[in-house]
């Protein structure tokens, strides 16, 4: 194990960079650790005249990454291009048709892809590893597939897209609206070029979808997670859910139900003074609950270049120390495929809406909430317009069916101006 | 890798059985996540005949723990009697020298013997895992090791010994003293056989030198570990404390300086609404710096059956897999030896004192502060007895070494009742 362990780096954005430097910088250290040298083969990337604020001196230089990842001097294949299909995975395939290991922080790609690079990878040998794209800097992946593999995992949940947690945060701080928080976001470069991939829950769906099957045995199944973004969520809702105690975040929660498995990427209340309701901005949280550890709780930057870099040398490092674990913790042809289920346990929920100003439509809707079995904890109308009333109102604790039930019925009256929004009120 | 792991459990108390409760209950999970059966070849303790509320059938019983580690049916010596020296070194010891892998919750005998056993090990060929021995359930020994070794670690701050924070968070939540509440937590069982390991900060001590020996390729160093424990901590402390915004925790932290490294477990003034002020009861935290990660934060429970076995668990299973690392996370060999040294960097400091009832006696203590070079930030008498008179003074930033130059000339004058409490205000 004195061989140097060579890299080959494809995607030379902020990652990429961050894994250079510290590839360049803790030299010493890394082989320290690791008992090798680690180095850069080769680097790969659209633009090679771009000035990266780094120093590429001595890689060689690929166009095409597919080139990069079948080269001979490269033994683990980093891939930090980004996207679900096409360039990135075509060069992962080639990587492990070709014999190398794998590392990526690729979390769309895993999400669609996962169980067939995880088969192909484990058919040769081969190790796919992918801390960096679940949750930034945090040891998740390690720390849910290593270091509580003793544990019947019980729930997962997380706070895992530091755009729309920075969005909601400052909703509530400044008093902003969701649009102008969005532009600024933009502005400030937060935003994928796809924004939908972050405001609509997508890219936090994708990292739920990859923490489930490690937590539950199951094959990643992002088709199964119920996905809601933040667009719709307005300042009066914060401003609602502050004065009852709550906050609203993204919140992703999957857990094992007699039926199946639900994955939800949904914005929910959480208790104001607990551990998620008071993460603050672009930092990431993810509660691991198992049978016998309980509860851990995991939280730190959920993107940067720094932190992202950071997981991505320690799967580095774990493949030079020569660890070696299936891919998502047991081996892809063991993993369960488990439908999709919605849990039946009841939770209370917070509703908005907007009535047309009708005679008789709050009664509607209460009549309506009552036929389904919902009792209601408080209703509040808010203010008025020429047309329009809006209504809040929270329920007592009911099952999600008499929910979506309910809601069903409030479209079909003629007082409803728009779509109601609906946010679980979660215990956590 | 197809046949058995056979575990031979040494110690059959409270974690001991959550280890035996887990390989039987989750034979199946532990073998689709290894790839191999883990079983018990073996258990020892003192008492064979008492019930432990798990069955024991088919485990042989050894009353020598020495001769449990080296019977030839044992992989895997679980060590979780506890101690520095004696049976469970001895053990430990023969378990190595019979060619076996060691699993250990034991922080004491790491703190004080890790060097050796590590170098024993490593030349061996060996692993020792000991995540149970820090932080309870919480993999923070495998994130620092593993998850984070692309860092340069900076500082490892960390709150980790329940029956401390249980006691400091009720004097807040009830208004109860230190002594009544130590009594509690004796009845309820929260206390070591010697309390003054829990409440002396020694057994939080441990487990900052084992930290400190991964982050910054050290060998471990107990001795050079600043301990203070919460025994002289009064209600009016945290009174005050809780009034500046702050709460007292039993705080570790561990940083390079110039001159060496520094290592203190000491109550400290922390922001309230900090993650680790904000902490509460037996649940602990152990917050990570890296120049590339920035700041992770891990939280759980630091102590109990399931999250203390889950920890063991993880190691276990980590050794079925194959994962094989230097027990400090560089070889042993290369550790260095480090001094122990006091950071130079100021901070503000929390002082209560008792001065004897005489003229001029605040003056003296004031002048000797400006003497040291120490302005204040407040100063206030609060309340006074017939003999004494309570004052409390929170510093500017001062170097800690100015500090102890007023504390000092304090302790030479003629006006001070009892030696003054110094805490320190951490910036977290």
């Amino acid at each position: 194990m004195t061989s140097p362990l060579r890299l080959g780096i494809a995607g030379l954005g902020t990652v990429g960079v961050g894994v250079v430097r510290i590839a360049r910088k803790h030299a010493a250290l890394l082989k320290a650790r690791t008992g090798r040298d680690i180095v850069i083969s080769a680097v790969s990337a659209r633009d090679a005249s771009k000035d990266r604020g780094v120093s590429l001196t001595g890689y060689a230089w690929e166009t095409d990454p597919v080139a990069l990842a079948r080269r001979d001097d490269v033994d683990v294949f980093v891939e930090l291009m980004g996207g679900t299909d096409g360039a990135p995975l075509d060069a992962t395939r080639a990587a492990l048709d070709t014999g190398k290991n794998v590392v990526t922080a690729n979390k769309a790609m895993l999400a669609v892809h996962g169980q067939s690079l995880a088969e192909q990878a484990e058919a040769a040998g081969l190790s796919v590893r992918y801390e960096a794209a679940v949750a930034g800097g945090i040891p998740v992946v390690k720390s849910l597939t290593e270091g509580l593999a003793g544990n019947e995992i019980t729930r997962v949940m997380g706070v895992m897209n530091g755009t729309c947690n920075y969005i909601l945060t400052r909703m509530e701080s400044d008093g902003l609206g969701y649009n102008a928080l969005f532009e600024e976001a933009g502005k400030l470069g937060y935003l994928e070029a796809d924004p939908n991939l972050d405001v609509g829950g997508i890219d936090a769906g994708h990292k739920l979808a990859i923490l489930s099957s490690i937590a539950f045995g199951t094959q990643v199944n992002f088709d199964g997670v119920e996905l809601e973004g933040i667009q719709r969520i307005e300042l009066e809702d914060i401003r609602q859910a502050a004065d009852m105690g709550y906050r609203i975040k993204l919140l992703g929660v999957a857990q094992r139900t007699g039926r199946g498995l639900e994955q939800r990427m949904q914005p929910c209340l959480v208790p104001a003074n607990s551990p998620l309701g008071q993460l603050e901005g672009g930092t990431n949280m993810v509660v691991i609950e198992g049978d016998a550890v309980e509860q851990i709780v995991l939280r730190g930057p959920g993107a940067g270049q720094g932190p992202t870099a950071s997981a991505v040398m320690g799967d580095v490092c774990d493949i030079a120390r020569g660890i070696k674990l299936p891919t998502f913790g047991q081996p892809a042809q063991s993993l369960a495929e488990t439908p999709a289920a919605q849990s039946g346990l009841p939770a209370p929920f917070y509703l908005r809406m907007s009535l047309l100003d009708k005679p008789g439509a709050l009664a509607k809707i209460a009549t309506i909430l009552g036929n389904s079995g919902i009792s209601i904890d408080r209703m509040r109308q808010y203010g008025h317009s020429a047309e329009t009333a809006p209504v809040l109102i929270v329920t007592h604790k009911t099952a999600r069916a008499a929910l979506d039930e309910a809601l069903n019925a409030m479209q079909g009256t003629d007082v409803m101006a728009s779509d109601p929004v609906a946010l679980r009120i979660e215990s956590v």
